[in-house]
């Protein structure tokens, strides 16, 4: 076989179909964040990012750089090893105290990543617990689909937020086989929220264990953080709650938190957590710092929803159609690659606007979009300059107004 | 299903065969290493670490922990985003320039860490290469295997570095099946090499493709740290390289180096590398010096090697077995868990030497171990104490001694 010519022919095909992915090249400036430098062949200008999740600006936050910094100085780069094998880091170990506190649980289990830790996490128990049936939400993550996919089991496939698929689905199994169910609190590309309670409920009925990703919802909700289940005063009724350092906590790595006896299971069998390199000490004394900042700050999160409404605000006064959620990720759906793209690429070079077309594998083929990201740190100027782009391309480009 | 029961009877059973496995609690020094404080219940003590795979004290040089804190200050914390979504930052731009130069193709491709960039190619190209064969040496690592087994396809184990068994199993395969071979250069637990040109022969014999993990040898072998390959000659012979920034590089992150389309390929399909928060821009920069220099820098690389040679001679003066292997890897065979960890256990409490023991799933059952890894800055006095203490307990636990 000629594989470069199949690798070739495999690239072109995403040419054709208008869905070949190009990466920005930025620099991203700390301290003009949403700002960023964008690289290209003639240069480097200036951009506003309007489609990071660095929800909170965390990334750039002094409390979080310093601390970075400060632990380079201590302990150095790296951290030398897997967690078994020398890479342990005191870091680590108070970072997974403080998880294991936000989300109220016994303890929490640090991953390289987020995708890492549901892969890892579901991975294992979906493969351990003998006989288990899957119970995973259509809507749910990548990382979380390979995860289960990965471990072999019964899985079963529950409509997208539906809790009488799932009660449907739930009582045509075999009543006496253990249960998992996962499933996402906000959903990242629709921004929609899951009805954790309701699902809890099932869960009791049909002595289900529950599997919850809050990726794009810690640090933003909930009193401390914690997430929607923090908001809803539903986090004891999770098995397991896993969430991300790499959005709002401005970072980066995974983690589960979960009981003692769980989180010891995962440490102990998690072929994803045992056979890698820990991460650095650095980055988790960031993370570390930014929990705390936001377990005590209620400023970032209030202004995040007031950037969000007003951005919500402006796009309805012009007619521009966006998803409507009860979260902060505003979906502007174009439906066409091709043309998502194409809006794209004249948003950032006619007017320094930055927000990345979301296509397939993404989100599914014809729902192709601008996903926009608000955080606190973008202005009022900042939101009149993109709303009015958007309504200059709009008509230009005949797209579609959202109805009155 | 009583799921907390569950769990700890799985804990319960790994008690029960010696192989619970307890972290050592560590904070590096920088400036200090392979000294580190160990934070106990009782409070911290110095311990000199002789199992890290920071292999050349990188973690802690300057050029690196500069680059990083630099990066932090421009930059901040981290990437706020996937790579193709607002994370590609201009440092991951360089970093990839930089690696596929290191080995001479014509691009790399960084995945958050080396499991990851292994689980990721590896499943993405076994399952997206229509009717691959992969031929997998049966020592290859965790990460290997994961994404073998996660894609499905038709899959064949030959004996470890055995050209012979290699051989005989393409001859027994469907000649028109597209083939892969996949392979490591060093082997992390016994240290031993491939047979790299050979297999390369019967690769072009039998038109197959060749995956090499160069993750032990990457930074330490070839005239610029390229690796086993680089030593040997044989770069341009293997498909793809696969190799790691967090063991002799000192920070975190994965990455292959292949043809131009190969990455992008990968780039365009692989689920790991698509849906997951890049790199902070501080570890590409920290990865990016450490390249640099190792590439300019025979230093760290003879005294590596001078260490490693002046331990293997100690050991031997003492009669402490252990694998000879050409290699930087010291594996002192113990063959059993309770013991391997005992002895372990003496070391950190009586002597303040930290060497992990190794044991299932690791290394096979029967074949615990301590694997020690010398590195440039353990001094003579090191050595020396290390030896002394290990003479010591090979009396008191009356263990075999090689025959001289
Ligand atoms: C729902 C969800 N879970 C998990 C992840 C993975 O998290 P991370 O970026 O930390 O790998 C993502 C996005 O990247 C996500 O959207
Ligand atoms: C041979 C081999 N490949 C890949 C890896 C994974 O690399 P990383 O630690 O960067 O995840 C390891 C060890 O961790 C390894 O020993």
């Amino acid at each position: 076989m000629d594989f470069e010519s199949f690798f070739k022919s495999e690239i072109d095909g995403l040419h054709q179909e208008g869905r070949y992915r190009v990466f920005a090249d930025l620099k991203r400036q700390r301290g003009e964040f949403p700002k960023a430098l964008r690289h290209t062949g003639e240069g480097a200008g200036e951009v506003t990012v309007w489609c990071s999740n660095d929800y909170l600006g965390m990334g750039q936050h002094p409390a979080v750089t310093e601390a970075m910094k400060q632990a380079i100085d201590e302990c150095g780069a790296g951290a030398g090893g897997t967690r078994n094998i020398s890479g342990t880091n005191h870091y680590h170990v108070l970072l997974e105290r403080e998880l294991a506190d936000l989300h109220g649980k016994e303890a929490a289990l640090l991953f390289t990543s987020g995708y890492v830790s549901n892969w890892a996490a579901l991975g294992t128990l979906c493969s351990r617990i003998p006989g288990v049936i899957v119970f995973s939400d259509a809507g749910n993550h990548a990382s979380m689909i390979e995860g289960i996919r990965h471990s072999k089991c019964q899985r079963v496939i529950f409509q997208h937020n539906s809790v009488d698929d799932l009660r449907a689905k739930l009582m045509a199994a075999d009543p006496a086989a253990p249960k998992l169910i996962a499933f996402e609190s906000v959903y990242s590309m629709d921004g929609d929220i899951a009805p954790i309670k309701e699902i809890c409920d099932l869960a009791d009925e049909f002595g289900a264990m529950t599997y919850l990703d809050e990726v794009h919802a810690v640090g933003m909700y909930g009193p401390r953080g914690g997430g929607i289940a923090e908001r809803e005063g539903l986090m004891d009724r999770l098995t397991l709650i896993e969430g991300t350092l790499g959005k709002a906590f401005g970072v980066m790595g995974g983690y589960v938190a979960a009981s003692a006896a769980l989180c010891d299971f995962l440490r102990s069998f998690a072929s994803g957590f045992i056979f890698t390199t820990a991460l650095p000490p650095a980055l988790a004394a960031g993370a570390l710092a930014s929990i705390r900042h936001l377990k005590a700050s209620n400023g970032e999160r209030f202004a995040h929803q007031s950037r969000v409404r007003r951005l919500r605000h402006c796009l309805d006064k012009n007619g521009i159609p966006h998803l409507a959620n009860p979260s902060h990720i505003v979906p502007v759906i174009v439906g066409d690659a091709a043309k998502c793209k194409w809006i794209s690429d004249l948003l950032l070079d006619n007017w320094g606007i930055y927000v990345q077309p979301i296509n397939y594998p993404t989100v599914p083929k014809k729902t192709e979009r601008l996903r926009i990201t608000p955080t606190p740190l973008h202005t009022d100027a900042d939101i009149d300059h993109l709303v009015g782009a958007l309504h200059a391309l709009w008509s230009r480009c005949a797209l579609a107004r959202a109805v009155a």
